[in-house]
């Protein structure tokens, strides 16, 4: 039976400080490292196994990945890293924290942007001092100036079509080491969650993500398992 | 001009121990990984860069070759991890430190495998705690049960063929983290030493040593870069 697990990377320094981060690339904090262990000691302790392992090209991601790996005794498979699996590109906003947002923009944008599928951020000015798109891991990539959900999921998806879906179906056990909203859009491609409804799914970050499918990569079970017990969603 | 970079790994509990390692998978220990963060750092510093990254399923080149590239800024370059780059398998050896070996052999019997090119160590016997034969990393792959450096570069430069070579020859800047003798099979090769010779290079722990060849993959110039000066060899 096909197992996909998604884990959100381990706690980062701008999670810690309530900014946007998006694409920006920002380092797990300590507690965000201890996350990730603890992530992959459970895996091991419930018996999961992983034959391939997909993550961004996002360090707080890759790292993330690298520790569950490591407590697994599973530094040895073989990674992707596709930026098509990077968190939401969050515009204008990359930096800013609550205040800065509100401060800015108002209060009343600040919601429409929050409950809003399809509204992307405004857009990064160039020469930002976020402007990624001149990196070289974004070479031949047009790098976006700001993603709504909806632009996530249409990078999203079509990667885990082409990547991570014909591997599943060959039987392969993957991890998924990513982000907020580019799990998101998994979680509501595989549960079924309408627009609306998948603004509200919110991921924690360091805990896995069980998704036990079908051979058709239909949805049998969903579960975040709990060092107590398994805890069914 | 392609540009191959080796690193063996940074210092292990086992070369601290001065224990046979091989295949056993041994982690670096605090001071490795400052070897291994040093290299990265003097490597950014001297402008090195790099497009795809090799090692082989072994943490401790791993390890290493993460937090290289995380010094780098650059931890989401591709990695492909192979076990034809790990270290020479020592058989029967393997566990054990240089006064349990001269003690269980003889000085001179150790004397002749140490100076031997082509003698493999005692095989290493079914059952023993370091029997990595059913581990599942080598599923598929017949686990050697002993290596002589000869049997090593069997493997090793068939990899280097047809996986890095051809990355090499399109322009790729490739850094190789593997071990002592996975990387005495490259250095051998690229270097033109004869099997005598080879015996007497010694590789160190976290040293990144960088070959500049031409479009055939011919030597050019060979270093360690040193954090004072370019110190050619």
């Amino acid at each position: 039976m096909p197992t996909l697990v998604l884990i959100r990377h381990g706690q980062s320094a701008w999670n810690l400080e309530n900014r946007f981060t998006g694409w920006w690339d920002v380092d797990v904090t300590e507690k965000g490292a201890a996350e990730a262990r603890a992530a992959g000691e459970l895996l091991a302790a419930k018996g999961f196994d992983f034959d391939q392992v997909f993550t961004s090209v996002q360090m707080r991601a890759i790292k993330t990945a690298n520790i569950v790996l490591e407590a697994m005794g599973r530094l040895w498979l073989p990674m992707t890293k596709d930026w098509r699996l990077n968190e939401r590109h969050y515009g204008g906003l990359t930096g800013l924290n609550k205040a800065e947002t509100a401060a800015l923009h108002g209060e009343e944008q600040v919601l429409i942007w929050r409950r809003s599928f399809d509204v992307p951020p405004p857009p990064m000015e160039a020469g930002s001092a976020y402007d990624l798109s001149a990196d070289r891991r974004y070479a031949g990539i047009e790098v976006p100036v700001a993603e709504s959900l909806k632009d996530t999921i249409a990078r999203v998806l079509p990667y885990f079509e082409t990547a991570i879906a014909p591997e599943l179906r060959r039987g392969q056990r993957v991890l998924v080491a990513a982000h907020g909203n580019s799990l998101r859009a998994l979680v509501k491609h595989l549960s079924g969650i309408s627009d609306a409804d998948i603004l509200h799914e919110e991921i924690p970050t360091g805990a896995p993500l069980v998704y036990e499918l079908d051979a058709d990569l239909q949805l049998v079970e969903r579960y975040y398992p709990s060092s107590s017990d398994l805890a069914r969603l």
